[in-house]
């Protein structure tokens, strides 16, 4: 499939700066007009939290929370809203970006004349951060704050990132490594060749799909998160599906923790809610470790790992989360793991055989849309 | 410095694949000379493990544990041993590598006619590939068999990875991603224009310096592990290092974790002593945090995290090292450490100003040879 690159949706540095601004600009004007200055923050709570059928996002409500100057129990919050505010304002006009924790550490300080500190620790900080950017609707990495570095790549597509054009398939035998901040800004596609991304859980399945050369025989991008992917790996998938219009098919263990993983890729996630809308992948199939593979594909009992209590009670809550309630191949998929007692890793497969998961296994389960989970 | 590109002592992917064949004919051998069948394992243990005073490396002594076939408490770990030194075999013969949970599913099955297992868990294979590894005197990664990937670098530097070419200061926002196998087999130096390497702790001060390119203004390479570095960063520092001239400074939180994790960079670690030889650097150098930069670089509160009970002690565990114990340097760092009652964080030196770390304080430890600890 040649490249589409359609326009990305993009949101410069000038507009999260400006918006930041007006976040500034409002504030001074209240106080000119002599009204107690506040901020308004969407609530970001469960309670204000719903699934949209019609995007199958993971989205937030309307309700927003003031936080006022003059209210006691809100003054410190005000003032540490704006003091990150700034801090990320100062990024964007020097072009720099600041990790979570630098951000703490750029904030921190001890208010002249007292013992008070803005910041005691960096679990204070960080929500602030979040209400930042619910509060002008940005993404993090639009305020040039970045989460730590997490995932690799490999196949036929060109990157373009920091202004360095990298091949994906001869950037070694780790492949590309996925940067924090993903944004039109950062990273652009040049050329693509793939037919489609195959996301995986960990680094080592995926190092098993680069060692046999599973993306150049059928033409795809390989990636892993290293686990629950990180922002930046999220970010790009959306953007690869969004703007190349590759889809994308998941592998993960079979377990409550795969099962949420590919919830997370593709609805979103339920505490950031309002990042849904630039990272969620409505149309991400699940193609497997299924329950059903046991007996589908002849395993032997070596591929076993027994349920414990925490994935029993985590499998009714996912079979319970509005997204998968209604979902009668998701019902049988979770009652099927909970029916076996045991669970079963991508890696157990090559049990079988070193090349099995890479020769048999997944062409098996790209190739059957019947055992696709939506 | 231009490259001095020293041949590497080379161990060829035949040489490990013959040991392991030397490995099975002796116990065939034995078999047709009617004498028990035994493999001879350098024994693994603290009282076998000590600190080589000449060169600098936590090293395995002499002692031998035999492992026999015909002894009850010894038949299961000598078939696991065999099993596990044929599957490398079979990988080194394949050009292909395993993870050492794939190593445990590939040696994993029920003994024909019993119900015994192989392997019940990785728990068991793991120490089993440690053996092997000692026994033919190979590293993990001449077996083929991969941990993780962990750490990325950037700089002046041309890495043949898989026969890819890459020129690692143009390899995009993360860096270059180094694999898990970094032998002379896989990796390649081309060319190498850096006068040092400065390895730092985590990703997010990473791309602090990647950011503010220090690499490029100071023609060094700068690496990061993701915290105590994996075996393939470990072992490509220590190429570089020796094949390339290329001294290494380490710049780490200043903890008992950070000395630990020097330590380990250092002299090797105590668990996987008879790797030392080919992983530790003992002319590596230790240029920060130190205890004493509170009051050297007159640093303010916001840096301080209490020290709790865990770090005393881990503090007290590490000064009594021998390789640490002789050394007054280090028994005043650790002692002033002990002394001010708290520890200091790298992220925490941009609380004086965003480029502090990379403009100021790193430039200034490297000018002060009287500031590094050895």
């Amino acid at each position: 499939m040649p490249a589409k690159t359609k326009l990305p949706s993009r949101r410069t540095k000038d507009l999260a700066a400006g918006k930041l601004e007006s976040l500034a600009t409002a504030v001074v004007e209240q106080a000119h007009r002599k009204k107690d200055p506040e901020v308004l923050i969407p609530a970001r709570m469960l309670s204000n939290v719903a699934f949209n059928e019609k995007t199958r996002h993971i989205e937030m409500g309307d309700a927003k929370q003031s936080r006022s100057l003059f209210n006691y129990g809100q003054a410190k919050r005000f003032m540490q809203t704006l003091l990150v505010a700034s801090k990320c304002k100062e990024l964007i006009s020097r072009g720099k970006s600041a990790s979570i924790r630098q951000i703490f550490y750029l904030s921190k300080h001890t208010i002249k004349g007292t013992n008070e500190k803005t910041f005691d620790n960096q679990e204070e900080s960080d929500p602030i951060i979040e209400d930042v950017e619910v509060a002008i609707d940005a993404l993090r990495e639009e305020l040039h704050v970045f989460a730590s570095n997490r995932g690799n790549l490999v196949g036929p597509i060109t990157i373009v990132d920091a202004g360095n054009t990298l091949d994906c398939t001869i950037m070694g035998s780790a492949g590309y490594a996925v940067p924090s901040i993903c944004e039109p800004e950062q990273i652009q596609f040049k050329k693509c060749q793939a037919k489609y991304i195959l996301h995986v859980e960990k680094d080592t399945v995926w190092r098993r799909f680069y060692e046999d050369r599973f993306w150049d025989k059928h033409q795809c991008i390989v990636s892993h998160g290293g686990g629950q992917p990180a922002r930046g790996m999220r970010r790009l998938l959306q953007r690869m599906h969004q703007e190349l219009d590759l889809p994308v098919f998941v592998l993960l263990d079979n377990d409550p923790w795969g099962y949420y993983i590919y919830s997370v890729i593709k609805h979103g996630s339920i505490n950031l809610a309002y990042e849904s809308r630039r990272m969620a992948i409505p149309d991400a199939k699940f193609i497997g470790v299924s329950s059903f593979d046991y007996e589908r594909c002849g395993l032997s009992d070596d591929v076993k790992i027994e349920l414990d209590d925490g994935d029993i009670k985590r499998c009714k809550q996912i079979a319970a989360y509005p997204w998968f309630a209604d979902k009668r191949p998701w019902q049988k998929e979770i009652k099927r793991l909970l029916d076996n007692g045991f669970k079963m890793e991508v890696e157990a497969m090559i049990s079988k055989d070193l090349e099995y998961l890479t020769e048999d296994y997944v062409p098996m389960k790209l190739k059957d849309k019947k055992q696709w989970l939506d």
